[in-house]
């Protein structure tokens, strides 16, 4: 009978991660409570780990206008509200039946939008409340990148199209059911709680946003050498991260999709370790340059230990996620300076975190998979990579899809911006990129009774 | 087998909601667990949601000091936290026993004072929770209605006035098995989780307060036109909201008081596509009227949405909640003007939002309910309203409930700071309200050391 | 059957708890799945709780920074980072090997670094996680006292030397199996959730801290009298201590390690009322006192109750833990003003919350304990305190854990400041403490844009 449940818990994961998805059409769930009467403590860990998942937004809100200078903050929390607003109608709308309905080619899904017909069931909207809060997690990123001199109007757009296509396409080959996820080698593209298909999807589109916005006014000075821009608040930022953090155990051990999996415990402890060697990493090579204990450098060291081990969490053991973190690390802060050498302004470091660090934690599951986990399931095939007599063939379908999502995320996000570009003009007119976005986009400061440099460079 | 273990579930939810709660008096909770051995589940789910619903005192605190001024913010948290300090006391002594007690002639609770005798049990302490965290929402509503100019001991009068009577007498007479749970209409008045209960109650008080108070001084000019009073972080209300809406996903889902009812996840996601909708509905009117994104009216939006899907969302799918939401979003901007029209200066908004959106979602439920989930039960009867064949019975019972939620609120809203201000005054000295509560009241200024406008108008 | 069931949840929570930790090393999870189909839900409730409690350094951060100087905010919020990201690596590599490993003579444990070998095993990683985020807490206690004067180089190390040595092995003692968890009186030393082994530990090597460094310039007139020191924000600090009481329901109701003890309800209750009866006291006492209603001793008062309630929080009932509370509240108001007497500064008040309300809580159990709840067991023996005919046995027991306590925390950290002081200067510059320590630590300030006052008394 154990066997039973076991299997009936394997079916049913696979299922609601494989794109297959048949739904019994129960809305009020007392049949699919009496087909697996182990369902409910599922259905808290997937949700409350979802509500966590959902906090992160108000970590992302804190981290971007903690780094960003007080005349733009009220456009940065509009945006950040308005992203998870946009974001939730659009992918109920149509996003999630792309990217988890009926497969189509493998390249995209074409049933399940609005949540309507037989998709009115209890099992359809865990699945569907757990992808829109991934969903909206990406369109957030992207914020980041474009901070401060970009209209609102095209944030509205993008944000909508994000959610709407760009990210499900892409979630649907690795998630759904997509050709990434069917790549002859290995166990097929693998990306477990989203390293790929949620960070460096959103670390991606926001640099070729920054690239075609061209960097802030005083950024680079004649000499075409950085200036630092200071953020308004270190508090905000800080308090961001620990929300980040704090949201990232919802976002990595509830991506199993079953408490049944008591691997979840594994999956905790990686992730701590990997944000924090990251961190730690991040802060002192920084300390060595500078003799400073930089606090910004190691929150983003945080933030790229718990990008990098995304992918991998459910598939290392503790030690590989510290090595990971401390890789992650490295990559942070060269990708920082990478990118200013190449003159791309990233206000608040997204590229470098979410980017770069979630191809990283794509190619790290190569690595260091251990044996023993299996493609969301706790029964054999298990996940094998380099490091474990996995040899190279997991490693090479991380590569691939890494490198689909690098074309897909880049290409998209050029051609999104170029054409949002040609059609309204997506960057703030250089006076009020100088007054900051506030008052002539939302019409209000955002600490009217406090007295601010109004920071121009 | 299974069928006896719903049945169990069935009776033991009812018993939990209805008021005739009998406890086994087990403080260890062996016995409790023998007889149920599915209940670990049900604790867990009602407990976290119960710690996230109590974490929203942080995100009405912060939304309420975001949207006032600097000179008041050491005054409004100090409310926010005493409010839950008096309110969950007064509660334990008190009210949990008026509320949820034997039931006297439909009127009010009369037993299980002080959690004591048999009432040392586990299953009466976790109800007690779950209500308490409810009850000290309802005070907390209040302040923000009566901010910038109550003082600071008739708030602590009136927050344990609340939470003592009002609130549980009406709480009684929906969750306790009082009057209106029995109205012959239907099932009976409906809320699931309390856009009734809990914020049109406090709304309502909310509105008693500010019309006895009179508005803030230089809120309307000679002229009797509204001048705007900007709050003085928005930044800080925007991380509010987000922990509101965070918190509320307990809130919601928590109420099925049972993790055996899949139906968790239907609720979690008609809360967010309400929110969302409402939000956006909310930003674009404002947009279209004065041409820019308004973040205030945003993050009202989406509070109003949530208010408005609190009692319909176990009854409804999806898409009625993307409707209920967009006419959230109206109500609430229409709200706010008609106050301003009133000369009634509710500063933070809290009426429109709780009081006119929580009757909003009553109604609500009369209307768009669909025959999937019953009273707080999987098992039939449920409840349908008018779109889905139900007739109007559903409706008139939300009616008479709302009906008597005003009378109750409003009439006893006014009552207690009526009294209260005949006999101690509950309004502070013109001079104290031009320099700000916190010097006087509290004995220092919320920022020492930042210099800041001292906003008079 | 049950009978078995609750037998293996007794053993299973017992053999974690009790140092003789014998893990199949199964990292795959489903061998312990098949031994107990229950455990998911234990997982899930460990593994929330434990998230709730990490976020709890949010908390800390707030409510240091919040108490503290605007100059010092940087320094502050790095702290509260790094001694995350340097404890759960300390606590990984030795920390909880020391605690939790195989007892050598009562000691200390002595094996399990790493998590390597056999504890690569889905249960050893749950436990580990929730003995490291209890670790990073007792670390994060120490900062408030010694904020705004110590090097931030010293912060790293005894940061790491308080994880790696003094609170593994005073753990032990208690959680580990050592010796005072097997004192002859009642059921030998008891500490449910860690008012000692966590606050009171870290309130005292605090209270070593402050007084080897001496007090802040200016805390101290020439004559000797206290000089009041505002912090720069409350509402940063006020939203930290709801952070924290939001966490605290992570920290003592999951700290029975199984959601089949349903007592978790019981225990969240409890941590209610006494925080919310500290804090009530706390405020009437200095309103008697001043006439004023005071933010910061509510917020403190508040931290009192939950530390004094954390060590009795499962063994008490409801109107135990309000008068514990009580009892709280006069102590932290009392502790304010010993350590003024005596010339010490403790800028935020870690030691008369964490220090003398821990050891206040230890004693609590001694005098309250009803009878309800064994040794995190639901079968008997159960703990017996003074007031429920136990007779002083368990009281005894409480005593001494709490002497070695005092002995074992204070002693050590006069050692470790007194021999870090002698190696490297624990103290900044008194030109830079007058400056803040965020220039020359970290290099930036915390508000670049602000004008702020630099507050110099």
């Amino acid at each position: 009978m154990k066997r039973r449940r076991l299997w009936t818990l394997v079916v049913w994961g696979s299922l609601a991660l494989s794109g297959s998805l048949a739904w019994a059409g129960d809305p009020t769930g007392a049949q699919t409570l009496k087909s697996d009467p182990g369902l409910p403590v599922d259905y808290v860990w997937v949700l409350i780990c979802g509500f966590m998942v959902m906090f992160m937004q108000a970590g992302f809100a804190c981290v971007e206008a903690g780094f960003c200078r007080a005349k733009n903050v009220t456009n940065l929390f509009t945006k950040n509200v308005m992203d998870f607003v946009v974001g939730s109608l659009a992918f109920w709308a149509l996003g999630y039946g792309i990217m988890m309905g009926t497969d189509w080619k493998g390249l995209l899904g074409t049933s399940g939008f609005f949540l309507s017909g037989d998709g009115y069931d209890v099992g359809n909207y865990l699945t569907f409340f757990w992808q829109m809060v991934f969903a909206a997690t990406a369109a957030t990123i992207v914020s980041g990148a474009v901070a401060e001199r970009l209209k609102f109007q095209a944030y509205l757009v993008y944000s909508a199209v994000i959610t709407l296509f760009i990210y499900p396409i892409y979630g649907h080959w690795v998630w759904g059911g997509g050709w990434l996820s069917k790549l002859p080698y290995g166990l097929g593209h693998l990306d477990f709680a989203g390293s790929g298909v949620v960070h460096a999807v959103g670390g991606f589109i926001g640099l070729a946003g920054a690239i075609v916005l061209g960097p802030r006014y005083g950024k680079f000075d004649k000499n075409g050498r950085p200036r630092a821009i200071p953020g308004h608040s270190l508090p905000m930022a800080a308090l961001g991260t620990f929300i980040l953090w704090f949201g990232w155990y919802g976002f990595n051990p509830g991506s199993t999709f079953s408490a049944h999996h008591l691997r979840i415990s594994v999956i905790a402890v990686n992730t701590t370790l990997a944000a924090s060697a990251a961190s730690l990493t991040a802060l002192l090579i920084i300390l060595l340059k500078t003799r400073r204990f930089d606090l910004g450098m190691a929150l983003n060291g945080a933030l790229a230990g718990l990008v990098a081990i995304t992918a991998p969490c459910a598939w290392v053991e503790a030690w590989a996620a510290a090595v990971i973190g401390i890789v992650a690390g490295f990559i942070v802060v060269a990708g920082v300076y990478l990118l200013e050498g190449l003159k791309i302004d990233d206000p608040v470091g997204a590229v470098p975190v979410h980017g770069f660090n979630g191809i990283w934690g794509l190619l790290a599951v190569g690595i260091f998979a251990d044996g023993t986990y299996g493609n969301y399931s706790i029964e054999p095939p298990f996940v094998k990579g380099l490091l474990y007599g996995g040899g190279v063939d997991q490693f090479i379908s991380q590569l691939i899809g890494a490198g689909a999502l690098i074309l897909w995320a880049f290409g998209c996000g050029l051609v999104l911006f170029k054409v949002l570009d040609s059609l309204m003009g997506i960057r703030v007119e250089p006076k009020e990129e100088l007054m900051g976005l506030d008052i002539i986009e939302h019409g209000t400061p955002a600490y009217p009774e406090f007295y601010t440099m109004n920071s121009q460079t």
